[in-house]
């Protein structure tokens, strides 16, 4: 009855103004005053495809040219993602297309583009394919506490709901879950006011392929290759996941291929249940209804990692609450109480299996592979927490030229205007960003690791550096981020926020970097300068060694007085060490784990993992994109790396034997190792 | 049947692992393989609130002090759309207070707030109020083309959401509708799994109000003074929102109250229908298929703006769709063609009476009240278009200091260590930020508005600037944009995006404003020089009237000559021109509209309102918290404002006659205005 009585006061209130509001053409006269009840019966619900539809741009759909980025980028999620929570290695094959109805268009002047993915994954069950299509927030990552690409169910049925929304075409999706299964196609589209999928098109089809799912998506957008483009971002995308075979197919010129060079999948990383550090009062309150613990006891032991029965009881103990309460019946200020008692307990960390990270030799692998540089090196710390998230920061860095380009001629340099510097700007390092295994393009300033980059010494390691500035270049810094729960600023995923726990730990990562790369750059320098001493001595070897012959009237055992002032010469110029940074001994550089040096006369340190990159870049360039889904015989499915690959961690005794890594460029290395 | 079939298959596939996935037990397991069918039942609905519950820092709840202030702005903001739409004069009381369970703690070492605002809007009818408190994506402001503060129907629910999960309290309302209803009580949450409201309590209460709402929310907060606080937030919506009466009893110290100083309500806009060029393709084909027209013409002009029946017709033929087809049977490229043919054809631009800036008058009312200045100005640009959305931006300057201030004697300045800078820093200017009248106080480098006021020139207009840095002070910059839709950087609504469009209106403001501050000071400076070359004359006039009177053997009208010497004195130093820069004549100075001059005489410009914002100053500081909601007499019922109120347009004729606006400190500004 009161419901009716407000309601009534206000319409009747309301009754003058009522008439005037509300169509359309009351909008041009001037309404006096509306009432609670006429404001009621405007209140809708917003449906979240409308909210984002309407703030696109917080999904990364700012302009065309980033939302061609982000559609690719969500696909390809999706399917590396799928791949190896299956346990496949993964083939991706990215296609872009101008679309044109009349005449055709060159790329860069092109408005609209089809974008098609194609994995060799699991494929998806055909009752799932029009949800994870076509319906915003809705998949499997959000609930889990487990490290994944994906985190929201936003991602690829945002960038289907953008190409409606630019061209109004459906999003067709191709998939097959098995040899002996039938390949399913649909045509689905979003419903925004409701945010359900409508199926335009669903049957089945002939594919070509045993296993996978394809998607293809037309939209509105821009291509342009550069910073922040399509085609840097799979680079990077490589360089992470050497693990992955890539073939790219751009809108215009050669189809590309990002070979694989690291044979083994990382190792899968397991589901967790969340710590008890990390969730809210409110998060409690809510678990303790939810729950199916029948007793407070067995609810935190069983709800959360790293509480035993024993520590639950402990727990209940201190903050007075019986261990045998029914959960739903813990409230108020008892479960204050007991939310307090839990925070001020002593509990181990999480558990740490549930991150994959990439690992130093996978990212030594990357870098060498798609960077020419002359020192490589990586660091994984050890894992830590964050808000009860665990989390493992890894950097890398590739520095240097290739001594074969340093010899080469410079260009020569145009004559300076007045006042003019030298370009400083291409001198600066480059940063590359990535978020369990994604790399992070755009708002490069906002994100943590960008900050701790900032922030490093560089100076200390023998690197250049403006205050508040990069360090300088020729170097890529690589920094990486897993997590069950990456904390980004936006829902676009472009930057990491900025936790302390964070920062320090991409700090110490960064400083074990630069600690290296200062040892290389010294050892470089004092061996260069040894190097000049010897080749002094050497130089008068010979006429001291005639002269003593000429003393002695020619009688004199020439070859061995010879070897011997060579050793005195030798040892007096830094003796093995000198040869060791001169890359003459093939032993790893001592005080340089996990790196690589690259010398004119070949590469030093995890030589192996060098030899195996350069044999899987070698053949890719004459793979043709026709078979992208040869079988890999090499597929180690789902075991342990190490077992099944040989060690690389260079034997420290040997010297001179062990085989060299065969330079890229065959014709240049070829001369022999000693300059004498 | 095929459905059953591709299930069966891959469950048959998915048997070996099955049993090991899943159960918790199973992570300690590896697990070697996931197929499509474990997957796809790890498939889930994630509802908006779960995700912003795990994703609260896109909503601005990053951290403890932010999380208060945003939970402020949501209440405020929506009491002053709800007065506002309902033609009411906002009278909104601000309440923060400790919460502790145990001993009382000082606000600055206090965790839990809890935030209570009230208004005297319309109220909000009973069945309204569970959604709108304790559902996200709720409201009647999103699917509206009509400026308002609030835009998504999310932010008052989230700030609840935010309190229910770090104190686990519900969100309090009270709410009465008008004086003859019940007001009525309510405690609610939200469901987070299904963003549905829970009702926890709903009873009839007395109310001492007869109309309004009140929220109360309990968080864990942290209250500090300073830049981005709550109390910054509330001086600047102050500044913006001359009409609203804001009462602010902060957790310490005295009720501060900011008084009403501008006694009309903006003008209320109006919705509009959406503008043909503002929309995407695919949203035209949506509009099509749920248009209520019942032709392709009457579809165009009555789901349109600026699109008359003619110009329908016309765009029909020139589409070469038929006007009376249907407009659900237009699709593909037919319904493309038509869409081209939309953007091709010349359309008016939307009318701009969606939008209610807040004019020169209020901002210059509301600058004058807040900060102590020398000179004050703003500008109201005509509105303009981007994307189909009308907007207009206002821009606002407040330079220099008091005269009273300038002669205090100042702090003896510290003796600086070698090498150490003036501090620099305290001496930029400082820029307010609107949007729809709301201040943004976070990512200011991230906003159009603050990269506008970098890249204008303030060199060229008498005021200091370094490269790539902020105008010198003491002066605050105003700018303010009003909209349908605002292009926010973020769903926290901190930052402007960066259309092209936008960016150029507000450099436009920026650089009138600056040219008139420009005059001010050369004014300023000619007249200051002007007036020390009469001072010397006026020395002597004295000495050659006494001479010459000797001379004639004191027969002379001393009083004419020294009259038509004092003349001559004032024309030959600037006459009235410096009598006007100095604040003698009463009359706004030339070339200088909606400005405001305080001189050590007095103000010029825009008097009478300077006096008006003095005389509602002056008794405010005696109003008692305890009638928050006095009846206002003077508030004209949605009166464009023009008529109610004397025109202040300064007559130019007129000399010394009108009467100065009250010096703030009357002690000081006493001493008569001829200094002779």
């Amino acid at each position: 009855m009161a419901i009716a009585r407000a309601v009534s006061k206000s319409a009747s209130i309301a009754q003058p103004v009522s008439e005037s509001a509300g169509a359309k053409t009351a909008a041009a006269k001037p309404v006096q005053q509306v009432t609670a009840a006429e404001m009621g019966a405007r209140q809708r619900e917003i449906s979240v495809s409308e909210f984002f539809t309407k703030n696109r741009h917080l999904l990364g759909f700012d302009n065309p040219r980033k939302a061609l980025l982000t559609c690719v980028k969500e696909a390809v999620d999706n399917a590396l993602d799928a791949c190896e929570e299956a346990g496949i290695l993964p083939e991706v094959t990215v296609k872009l297309e101008v679309v044109s109805p009349g005449e055709p268009v060159a790329p860069s002047q092109a408005t609209r583009f089809r974008i098609t993915v194609t994995d060799n994954g699991p494929g998806i069950v055909r009752q799932h394919i029009p949800r994870i299509f076509a319906k915003l927030l809705y998949g499997s990552k959000f609930h889990r506490m487990r490290m994944s690409r994906g985190q929201q169910g936003i991602g690829i049925s945002a960038a289907g709901m953008y190409g409606q929304l630019t061209t109004g075409k459906p999003v067709k999706i191709i998939s097959r879950t098995g040899p002996k299964a039938t390949a399913h196609y649909f045509e689905v589209q979003i419903d925004t006011k409701k945010n359900e999928p409508l199926v335009h098109e669903n049957k089945q089809i002939e594919w070509n392929q045993p296993q996978g799912t394809q998607v293809a998506i037309e939209v509105e957008g821009k291509y342009q290759k550069g910073r922040a483009s399509v085609d840097e971002w799979l680079e990077q995308t490589s360089i992470a996941n050497p693990h992955v075979r890539l073939i790219y197919s751009p809108p215009e010129g050669e189809v590309k291929e990002y070979p694989r060079t690291y044979h083994e999948l990382p190792p899968s990383p397991r589901e967790i249940m969340p710590h008890p550090y990390g969730i809210e009062f409110g998060m409690l309150l809510k678990m303790l209804q939810d729950t199916k613990g029948h007793s407070v006891s067995s609810f935190l032991s069983g709800d959360f990692c790293r509480v035993s029965p024993q520590l639950a009881d402990e727990i209940c103990k201190a903050a007075k609450v019986s261990p045998n309460m029914k959960p739903r019946d813990l409230k108020g200020p008892a479960a204050e109480i007991l939310y307090q008692t839990i925070q001020n307990t002593k509990i181990m960390a999480p558990p740490t299996n549930c991150l994959s990270p990439i690992g130093e030799r996978a990212i030594l692998s990357g870098l060498y592979k798609q960077i020419k540089g002359e020192f490589y090196t990586a660091v994984s710390r050890p894992p830590a927490v964050y808000r009860g998230n665990p989390f493992i920061i890894e950097a890398g860095l590739a520095f240097g030229h290739r001594p074969e380009d340093q010899t080469k001629p410079k260009q020569p340099a145009m004559p300076k205007a007045e006042g003019e510097d030298d370009d400083r700007d291409s001198e600066l390092a480059r940063v590359i960003r990535y978020a369990n295994r994604v790399p992070l393009l755009y708002q490069q300033s906002a994100c943590s690791t960008f900050k701790a980059v900032l922030s490093t010494g560089w100076k200390n390691y023998g690197v250049t550096q403006s205050r508040g500035a990069l360090p300088g270049g020729p170097m890529v810094i690589f920094v990486h981020m897993a997590s069950v729960w990456v904390p980004f600023t936006s829902e676009s995923k472009e930057a990491i926020a900025d936790y302390d726990e964070i920062q320090k730990e991409i700090t110490l990562a960064l400083r074990e970097c630069g600690r290296r790369l200062g040892l290389f750059l010294r050892r470089r320098e004092r061996a260069a300068s040894e190097f000049r001493r010897r080749n002094i001595f050497e130089l008068y070897i010979e006429e001291v060694v005639e002269a003593c012959n000429r003393l002695k009237g020619g009688t004199l055992a020439k070859e061995k007085l010879k070897a011997q002032l060579q050793k005195i010469a030798t040892s007096r110029t830094g003796g093995l060490k000198t040869d060791e940074a001169l890359g003459k001994t093939g032993a790893g550089p001592e005080g340089l784990p996990h790196s690589i040096i690259v010398t004119a006369d070949g590469v030093e340190g995890e030589v192996e993992l060098a030899t195996q990159v350069q044999a899987s870049v070698a053949p890719a360039a004459q793979t043709a994109i026709a078979a992208p889904h040869k079988a890999d015989p090499a597929v180690p499915k789902g075991k342990k790396g190490k077992a099944s690959q040989p060690a690389v961690v260079v034997d420290r005794g040997a010297t001179d034997k062990k085989p060299k890594g065969k330079p890229a460029k065959p014709g240049k290395k070829a001369a022999p190792r000693g300059k004498k």
